[in-house]
């Protein structure tokens, strides 16, 4: 199973090689590496447009290589990235005209060093070529993400059930986690891109929502100054503030993003009606979440709901507005694509994408929803049947 | 006070940019920007080897740019890096002959469009050097420190009271995070360079210890396959089995490391007995964490303990055996210095080391210690007082 996915895989990013005039690249980080082959090593796979992928493990160095065993695959054990020169002659290869590395993770350093490797290469940055590879996904991976909304959801069921009085906006988040844990998430949050940090995810009460981040996440919540996002407050939480929880799903090594909105007792009619816009315009992308749709058009009927129902200046925030209204998700929180302003990209069937419309009114705080979809023919595959609904913790 | 901190810190990254030659540097990733500032803004900080400091904010567009603000400071909102140039020229400052990046962290596109800003500069990578001067902490440094250190001991006192008969290593591990996170713990694990990966640390038993892991992390753990670090079993915990708890102690935005070891009832014999000869590296290593010590002298010193006790084998491993006994802690868990092979540097006073002689028994699993010393002219300054010993669970 492992090998026909590393097959899909290869294919797809051989599809992008070819779309970009690459005669091979080179896989280095983590989550690509994760992407390929199902497991993590230190080390590197070289993929040329055709023939033999070639696998090198730096570390650990009792690696069952095996594991990495494609049909017609060469795996090798090397100390440093010069080998992988090597081993190419060795096997009678020719350099290639022209290679790819991940050039928006890859330290400068690293590339430097490649550079004089591959010092008659013309080099090229893979980055977007293979987070476009990674944007549809295979069964398999499907099958990953689905799982892990199906234990999201399980432990978000159990949310009016964790909340006790007297409880902070952190510790209430503290439980939340706890109970993640319990049911199986990982923890860890992947990122595309090294501006981006958090520990599971956000909840966010009151005015806290308010509270603008350094990071492109659609929420902020002022955090700890060391990391900047999500729960602040040590108070009670009080009666007339809604509570948006908002944890990342990495249930399987796939994740799913889910926010649900709570409150205690009733909340100010304004926030049920921006959640009802909310929920208006998770219909609306929900029914267009289908192949050949642009994705900018979507953020633009998502902006053009808010703004006819006089919510525009809820939309995403109010001191700082995130631009966009849902986003890819996958091996990390923020894959391709994103419904944004100026994303001239059609969808895809196979395409995995969080959907978020979220309103922040100060003095309340965040209401709206997230769910993750699945682009279809007939528009989006909702992954969870929890209810959208903002549910009052005291009822 | 944050402004005193900033300019001993500008001090110190001066102090190095003198000696590397350098006319100004460029500050961007989270890590030192919260170094320098005390907060984390998306932006850079541009320091001139003389002058003003200067700061520039991409996000949140609505920072308080007077929380940054030198004695001297200018800081300006920004939306993309090209505005730094047209900022200091506008201020009459010439363009720097040599200007310096995080080159082991900025990713290499970021780089590239740098080169083109400096185009008539050389351009030089920093990031050792930031390491260098972030190595040796300041008074406010240590106190943050130590106040990791306070509450994650405070912590690690209460596990023996959180094991319950039929615990699994996965169960145990939540239940230690689960008491970290309502410790104060603010869960993030950082790590310097993009190869290392953990959710809050690890807790591993038995064999489970001996599992090779591709992060350059004393210990393994088989984890996740998306995550080979840490606990992985669902079976209940053994006796005769050692049970290795090692969690990151970040309760400051600062971190200290601490581990200690656990059995259910009581273990082989070997294990006390290797045990006892980690204590006795620790012991050692202590006596000479002085000013002027040379870090590879310490290694070499601790290695040359467990050869003659009989012990190499089991030393830092056993599969795959780490090599460094001691390294750096502060702002992530990797600082420098490095007590391993091959590091020339001489310890200084105000450096911070996590010092873990661990001995891996196939069998039993993981044994030893983890401390984190800070280094004075009497030897290395304890931060807890928690036992070292093992812990017997079933006492």
């Amino acid at each position: 199973m492992i090998q026909t996915e590393r097959k899909l895989k290869v294919l797809k990013i051989r599809e992008q090689m070819q779309r970009n005039q690459l005669e091979a690249c080179i896989v280095s980080t983590p989550v690509n590496t994760y992407y390929l082959h199902q497991c993590i090593f230190q080390g590197y796979t070289y993929i040329p447009l055709e023939g033999e992928v070639f696998s090198f493990v730096r570390r650990p160095s009792d690696f069952n290589l095996k594991a990495l065993q494609l049909q017609d695959g060469h795996c090798h054990f090397i100390r440093k990235p010069e080998q992988i020169i090597e081993v190419i002659m060795a096997a009678g290869l020719a350099l290639p005209a022209s290679i790819g590395l991940e050039g928006e993770e890859m330290p400068q350093s690293q590339w430097a060093r490649f550079e004089k490797m591959f010092a008659t290469s013309q080099i090229k940055n893979i980055s977007h070529m293979l987070r476009q590879a990674r944007s549809v996904k295979t069964e398999y991976e499907l099958e990953q993400i689905r799982q892990s909304a199906r234990l999201h959801e399980a432990v978000y069921r159990n949310i009016p059930s964790i909340y006790r009085p007297g409880m902070s906006e952190k510790d209430f988040c503290i439980e939340i986690e706890y109970q993640m844990r319990k049911g199986g998430c990982l923890g860890l949050f992947r990122c595309y891109g090294i501006d981006m940090e958090s520990f599971m995810g956000s909840v966010v009460a009151g005015d806290n929502a308010a509270a603008s981040s350094p990071y492109d996440f659609a929420l902020g919540g002022a955090g700890h100054p060391s990391n900047p996002i999500g729960a602040t407050q040590d108070t009670a939480l009080r009666e007339g503030q809604s509570i948006l929880v908002d944890m990342c799903g990495n249930f399987s090594g796939y994740l799913d993003d889910l926010s649900r909105c709570y409150s205690l007792g009733k909340l100010p009619d304004i926030a049920y009606r921006a959640h009802q816009v909310a929920l208006d315009i998770q219909a609306y992308v929900q029914e267009n979440l289908r192949p050949g749709v642009i994705c900018e058009d979507l953020y633009n009927g998502a902006l053009k709901i808010a703004q006819e129902a006089g919510m525009a200046e809820y939309f995403m925030g109010c001191r700082q507005q995130a631009k966009f209204v849902g986003h890819g998700v996958g091996l990390v929180i923020n894959e391709l694509p994103v419904l944004a302003p100026r994303m001239k990209e059609p969808l895809q069937a196979g395409m995995v994408l969080a959907v978020e419309p979220k309103m922040v009114i100060e003095g309340i705080g965040a209401v709206g929803v997230e769910n993750t979809f699945i682009i279809t023919e007939n528009g989006g595959e909702k992954l969870v049947s929890l209810s959208d609904e903002i549910i009052d913790l005291l009822a």
